[in-house]
């Protein structure tokens, strides 16, 4: 299966943290896996909080990027609309995001982020997440993203 | 007066986001006004989120690196330290992260956050943000950060 960010139309592919449009940013990819979603990536040296461990701003900025599209895949697996077709018609942004550092992120290591689908009511769809560097959970989340309009 | 996170020490001066030392970051400079604090960016066009809007993971790293800045020094102002030394005698990490985002950020614009001072309990420091574009309230954001020991 494709990415869930390479499923977003043109138009809306330009996020500087996961957008297949947007050449300089980070192109988080995120995945449908079972009842969850997973994103890896494993950052640039250059992204330290304080030496040794990942930059906090970062780690903010992943976790928007898979909960935004976490967001719109439980919205289209709650209305059965297959995720294989080529553009999306769902796509969300954030309300709130609420993260949670539990431990220092240690840098050189993939960050592997999980989501699982908390509600949806209406347009609003909440998303817990997680992230993790060799299997040491470094830091959580909630996202409330908002379903636009079409 | 100096850039607060110009007062860290050099061996804590390497944040992606904010760091005298992170010659590739975003090298966010916070200052004291009065009662509150305020840093000015105007991001790059390529932080994009859909376009025409700033990518909110921007906006999450700019408050991110302006609540820890701010934190220090209204930790500072509470005991009596002297900004205008040297090295700030002390760092903060983030333990919680908030932000609520209010209306697309405008791209183009210069953003001015502002920091006020929530609580101080023991090495728990709050600090109550916002992020502003052309006047309008883009986001809001609090921030829990954490004293590093000594």
């Amino acid at each position: 299966m494709k990415a869930i960010q390479d499923l977003y139309p043109d138009n809306l592919a330009h996020c500087y943290g996961c957008g297949k449009n947007n050449s300089q940013g980070h192109q988080l990819k995120t995945y449908v896996e079972g009842e969850e979603t997973v994103s890896r990536f494993t950052p640039d040296m250059k992204y330290t909080a304080i030496p040794g461990s990942v930059y906090g701003g970062l780690i903010a900025s992943l976790l928007d990027c898979h909960g935004t599209a976490s967001a719109a895949a439980f919205a289209c697996i709650a209305e059965k609309i297959d995720l294989n077709q080529v553009d999306l018609p769902i796509r969300c942004v954030t309300a709130n995001l609420n993260i949670n550092f539990k431990a220092l992120t240690p840098q050189g290591e993939e960050l592997v982020i999980r989501g699982k689908l908390k509600a949806i009511e209406g347009r609003k769809i909440s998303v817990d997440m997680t992230l993790t560097a060799k299997g040491v959970v470094c830091a959580t989340g909630e996202i409330l993203a908002i379903r636009l309009k079409e």
